[in-house]
């Protein structure tokens, strides 16, 4: 059989099903209910791994991706994001709500009313920020809204926040902290108007080992199912522990580098302020990528002889959730035999509205 | 009729017609060819418009853009990539030479024989680095290339190179003198090892204008159909010029801020060290967006009153390539009429091999 034309996405099957047992028992160990961020992987096929693994149910960020995956059969499924809910949102939610168990979050009055005009009586969380400073109320606010959320005629089962921030070298310990004195003082808050959460809800893949099971009740990690370079720079895991990779081919030496066709349109344009380059090669920790194009990725070997061109490398994307909506499937491999076993589609993506 | 869902990208008929003729005027007024890098809007309506206006054929940067373009008709194309020639792409490359005439990259002796190999006499440009380093030959040992890739049975039909390097500040003249020199010198260097170039090919949109008709024979500006929030910020164009937008809904007023529902998942997360943020507002210059997420933009907002949750904004991406390449179709509408005018699938979106 032809080789697969690069450049492609590759999911190694061993790793993801171990990542996956692992932060499975990690929450179950904690009694922390997990929830993992489906808009990681977007496929059916991972999310039916979480759910019979023990997840409660699945994290989304858009309507389209609850749609996509209650198609699938996910029965309960919290939108993680302050949407705005217009009257074509409202049919769309209505709709959701004939096959699932929906959450919704909201972090103002305005947006409270906006969605109980159009589902009376939807579930919703409290959105808390945390110190992200992206979407988010203050979290001695949090019972103001709450209650008059309730008031409105919607069902408040408790707060969430997203820890973004964590994504900062050394910043873990601190932003977990964060993070729990927020949703600690948001429980109270919400308290103190009267409402019992039953849901504290947090937990990025950077931050969800130093949640703090005295205050959090649930965890959301999402890139912990293929990890990444940036959790790789950030010292979260091992390369060992990376599922996904983007298989390129040297196609140049030019400048004594080499070239991969590997560019932003397969990997994604992420890089943070602390990245060493655009990726990582999973075989090459040595190497480095500082130039990325569309189409090219710019090595620099750390070796005397350059990879033959012609010859296939594995390169680690930045950010996988983003490399992950770039593709219509991923590549499944088990172990070192490239001979796939699967190919998964990815049904949710450009999944945004 | 109910509002689309945001976010989406949209593109304003009339000003994308301006653009294109404007690029094909000036083209034509120097005497250049313009052959228009369709990695930008990869879509056959753009591309049948730009052969209207003038264009010699189009440049594609892989053999599956080709391949979208062949079979819309397009019957000349330059494939601008240091391509690597297997069995596999020899294969493809050898049914598009039945309905197109092609050209493809060559950057080294062992690309031109694999090449060569597969496609017998297929006709080359000899890639010349003129500065970005990323990949190319240097100018004075393009005749070397030149001759070797004659000897191994291909067709040189000239040079070329891209100079990424003209997006930087102020960078725009000295690049467009540096790729001036660098395509002079291949020039002579290849006739000095008896190759006479037909096509001396360069161009990117800064760099466009700036061309040396004297030197370069063709231009394959890109980005020039849409322009983007780099080449506003560069001072390539003003915002009159900006035909592509992403139009998002204010979904929170978190922290005193705007947040608008188009994120990294639609606009694509490059931001170079010049920018002001992560894509601009097209009708609030003042307003800037620091903070970019997956499905979050965080606006801050020039002036006291914010736009009401559940208004909508045109953002403008910091790069246009990856942002239609997010998304598979674009909503064409006429001036300030938000009632479409067409849709046009992006054929090519994700033809990455």
């Amino acid at each position: 059989m032809a080789e697969r034309p690069t450049p492609y996405l590759q999911v190694d099957l061993e790793v993801l099903e171990g990542n996956l047992a692992e932060m499975a028992s990690f929450a179950s160990d904690r009694g922390l209910a997990l929830r993992p961020h489906a808009k990681t992987h977007k496929t059916a096929e991972i999310a039916g791994r979480q759910l019979q693994s023990g997840a409660v149910g699945l994290t989304v960020a858009t309507v389209a991706e609850a749609e996509v995956f209650a198609a699938s059969g996910v029965a309960d499924l919290f939108l993680a994001y302050p949407l705005w809910v217009d009257a074509a949102k409202g049919e769309r939610l209505r709709a959701l709500t004939e096959n699932a168990r929906l959450t919704v979050g909201i972090d103002s009055p305005e947006s409270a009313r906006a969605l109980a005009a159009q589902l009376p009586g939807a579930s919703v969380l409290v959105e808390v920020d945390s110190g992200q400073h992206r979407s988010g109320i203050a979290a001695a606010r949090a019972g103001a809204l709450a209650e008059s959320a309730r008031r409105a005629g919607l069902d408040v089962r408790g707060v969430f926040t997203f820890p973004g921030h964590s994504y900062a070298p050394d910043a873990m310990k601190d932003v977990a902290a964060q993070e729990s004195r927020a949703l600690a003082a948001a429980t109270a808050s919400l308290r103190e108007h009267g409402v019992e959460p039953q849901v504290v809800s947090g937990g990025s893949t950077p931050s969800a080992h130093q949640a703090d099971a005295s205050v959090l009740s649930e965890v959301r990690p999402g890139v912990y199912v293929f990890n990444d370079a940036q959790q790789w720079e950030l010292g979260v895991v091992s390369p060992e522990r990376i599922a996904l990779t983007a298989v390129g081919t040297v196609v140049s030496h030019a400048g004594g580098r080499v070239v991969l066709d590997t560019g932003s349109k397969v990997l994604g344009a992420d890089r943070a302020a602390y990245a060493s380059g655009f990726g990582r090669l999973l075989d090459h920790p040595d190497a480095r990528i500082p130039l990325q194009a569309e189409h090219h990725a710019v090595v620099e070997w750390p070796h005397d002889e350059l990879p033959a061109r012609g010859s296939r490398l594995r390169v680690v994307p930045n950010h996988v959730c983003v490399a992950v909506n770039l593709v219509d499937e991923l590549v499944v491999v088990r172990g070192s035999d490239p001979e796939p076993v699967d190919v998964w589609r990815v049904a949710a993506r450009g999944a945004n509205t």
